[in-house]
């Protein structure tokens, strides 16, 4: 496992293909994380700088040292069009490692938006240049060039590996990582659980009761809930 | 007391009359949890979903396990017009216990909002909808329905204890909660607050000091507070 | 060093002047904070309760006990037109000591804004107002006015000393302070550093690589920092 | 609900009997827990200060404003042999309000310990007398004596509500709070509870497996969980 | 990348030679770390429970759902003499999962200890049995068993991925993973390391200098840092 | 102001006489801290590795970057007998920048301990050296030797600030900074709290309550507490 290793910038990686891609930024974040059998979240650490925002994209990924933005100069170079950058550092910082000018470099290359564990600065203008962020932070605090990390390499981002050309997808609700070889069985399985979720919210709309729909009372049963009115449990138990 | 206690769905809650609890939502957070004495505030880590929200209802209390959001399915059906959902864990837990589908057959049954110690998810769609959250987090991660918790049992949510029926204001500077049975009373507190309030308003627009509004010059003087320019001051204690 | 002395409320301050002031302002905070050498910013923990307001102004200080806001009140006569109340406590306490009164009276002085470690309310009429704020939390937690602390002695803020009268620079990258002997060599270097941004961001527009820009190939070859393809990667260290 | 009211001190309270609370110690923290379906603990951010004692009480309650122990001075009075002083704040608070004096006052009077959402000081000497604490930090910083609380209203600590005269038992496994009126059903099924473990101890020693003494293998068949070698598991999903 | 798969026992799992892992366990934490490239450290918030105590052995995985310790359960029969059990959660949580019952059952069957990022309970039992624990909490909080996880999937632990077999050392400066297929490179550079150190050691007890044995003097004046008396310092600076 | 300016070595810093640093020594954090009028702690979140543990001596300071600890390199030099290293970066770090060949250097010097807002490891090392030490964390994670920082400048450690050449004093309840010029005045009123604490002790041993001793009843009733019994609590409140 080369998880965190430091000292490389891999070049020539692999990408799923944009069809998938673009499918699964369709879906969004939650019904991806479902389809996968609830794996893949970036955790609720890191948030959106922007409200209402999907991004779907082959995720170029850096290792920086904490308080050094060394490591997204040498990752620009290997970005394309259609990818996400995802940093984070080889123990926690919140410094503000990048800011506009990394923006304005990446967007000229194509590149959608970034993840990272990390913080952000220049808001105003990464709001404006409809560069998509999420991050940990916003934090104005400087970093330096300095010290070896790597780019490419698997990192790990919250409880998740990232791996390079893993697909990232992106908007309010956070930010999942699907393996690049599980793309297409997540694609498959995030249609099924689509179509399966717009019949319960015809029926829901139509007041039918999850608890029947899901057939959740006899569950409730075995495990011995009980149904007592209040005026039966203040009786049992005293008032709140 | 019987708080937290697993096992139970309790029917047939009272709650307050309704004047009483939109009066109460018109005063808003800050004026509602002054007026009760500096009580019934959830506490500042549940945050506002949405910008400039304000809601009054009747607690529906909800006890999940962590993980796990098999009670708020029980929950649905304890709800009625002009409720809000009340959400917290056996042990703390940020999972998305909640999203779109259960805030569809909410709003079906005329339920106002929802306030969890929780995650939500699907928040797009739950601003779209006009339901309105306050929770402790965004977070996609999924939950089963596995584990017994209970239905409008008495909870705590923070420092406060939130029992059935009582009464939830929230808005852009947190949630409150009322214990029914203090309503009428917290409602007089509240409109004598109010008044006493608009007449520093005006003072202070004038150029008055809250120092002498509030008399607090001989509050100073008493506590030993000394008045220095800043040459003194630095003479005596150096610069900063 | 005075830093958190209570019991003192020192008068007749000196501001720097304004043009510098507002100057600063201009620059915003990432810019300043990268001029001074990378110091002055008061942590990613304060954040604005609005978007896209920037302003700079002269400091006056307060020193509160937790759970009271006694000093805001004397603070209050010792501000003037163009300054920033930046507030904190002996210890660590978010509760909502300032709300919209306290603006009111502020802003009838022609004071900017305020920062704070701690908690406020009332937000919503706070954005109505245009009364801009920085705080660690959104708070209703009400509290007393009992215990003696000070005005305009040296606080910390976060990492940062905040003297009375120094400069105070407020955007959505955070908040940075400029002790008031510093403020014209900070100018200059604020200045000398937008120019040199602005060549910058032509050339990444234009395409070219910060790794040229900034010579850091040979950095990274010192550094050992080695190239290889995927391929090469995943044969010597397996895959991720 | 009289959660967090300030303003009394309530005197003349109920204690259980001594044996019930004696015998209740004697089980300890993590059976009583159990015992009660897994409720009343004090949360895990509460830790002893000094390895390896137990002790059980009668709770007398104190409310503190945050940075102030004026309450914990009117509560000596109200505490008597086989107490146990159960200290909280209307607001997040770890300022250092108890140190060795209090502890000299409250042993002389034959009180067993202290459990604090707050700080403690002076932690040589209150290890040295064998005053025992339980604590959410060891803080010197130093408290008022300036604003009204109350002694022995119902207070909240972590998720669970202290009534005074409840009985609290407290060890290295953390702190949990019986209802007063819970405490005979919660030794009975103590008891209960040590006679199984007591059998399940013996079985494992054995080297029996808890997955059949529970019977869980079915379960986990029901679940979907499959039993795969590692050469198979990593044909399948790859390498970790 | 199967990370977090839940579903799955995985059986038959390789080891490392026991001769390796006992030699990597003479070198300690902090050692193996650093020959690792930095790598490898399950993060800070993992705690001894013991003080003075070091383990090595080869990670048995468990990742259980939050609230649940099902497949601790199921753990216990794939562990042979040697192994660490290394358990996490799907989603953050500091539940006492464990405690002296499975402690009993696993030093029955030879395992050394174990490695959480939950809670244990039962700490004085686990204490006095010579059972070795690190863990993110204590905390008596209990748990279910009905929610299905995994046994030897790879997990991730703070930002290290853990793979069944990998070794696992702990001693009181925390607990880092070493891969089983570096285990031998590790070793090496291990030894390496300490022979250098026993250099440097002997130097600084005779006074010597790290600024000069590691020859910093000319990358300090390269990174323009000056040396200034005091006096000097003060006159350009200010002071403090 | 010159807190946490980057690329100095400050020489030749003056130091208090030890007369009085041992003198503060002797009456240990918790006095001091009250004696200086509640300043000068650095903080709960710094915890000693050792119990029982207290030292005296003077500053010298080293500012490192995150994840680097070259300026630790640079202050051993500036070290003398009866100095106390104190440690901070220039953003937040928990980084291991500190271990037992730093330790071994320092003592063979004269130096008392370490006081840091970062990790150390090597801890079984350290405590079996007695070299003493007050840290954030333990953390293995080694760092690097490659930013500028500084030695002897002014540095933010808490809300505290140190410049070389304070009087530091760290026992069991953490760690207070006596700025050099207030050495005598704190040594004065130090003497004076514990002679009138030594009283309070007499008078709690022999059954007085603080109550009487410190004339708190008449305060009690001007904030308006009021003594009530249970019985008429519960009556007109209702059970908590």
């Amino acid at each position: 496992m080369s998880v965190g290793r430091t000292g490389f910038v891999v070049t020539d990686i692999e990408r799923a293909d944009a069809a998938t891609i673009d499918a699964l930024g369709v879906h969004g974040v939650a019904t991806v994380h479902e389809a996968m059998g609830r794996r893949g979240l970036v955790g609720a650490a890191l948030r959106p700088l922007q409200d209402g925002a999907r991004i779907a994209g082959s995720a170029v990924t850096v290792l920086n040292w904490p308080g050094d933005n060394l490591m997204i100069h040498a990752a620009v170079e290997q970005c394309r069009a259609g990818d996400i950058l995802v940093v984070t550092t080889t123990s926690p910082s919140l410094d503000g490692s990048f800011g506009e000018l990394f923006a304005t470099a990446l967007q000229q290359r194509g590149v959608l938006g970034l993840v990272t564990t990390g913080g952000v600065r220049d808001v105003v203008d990464l709001r404006a240049m409809g560069f998509h962020v999420w991050s940990a932070a916003v934090n104005a605090q400087g970093t330096v060039k300095a010290t070896a990390g790597s780019v490419n390499v698997p990192i790990t981002v919250g409880d998740t590996v990232v791996c390079a050309g893993d697909i990232i997808v992106a908007d309010d609700d956070g930010v999942v990582c699907v393996p690049r070889a599980e793309a297409s069985a997540v694609l498959l399985a995030s249609d099924a659980r689509v179509a399966k979720e717009a019949g319960s919210r015809a029926a829901y709309q139509a007041g039918d009761l999850s608890l029947d729909r899901n057939n959740l009372r006899p569950l409730l049963a075995d495990l011995g809930v009980t149904y007592v009115t209040a005026q039966d449990f203040e009786a049992e138990h005293g008032r709140g």
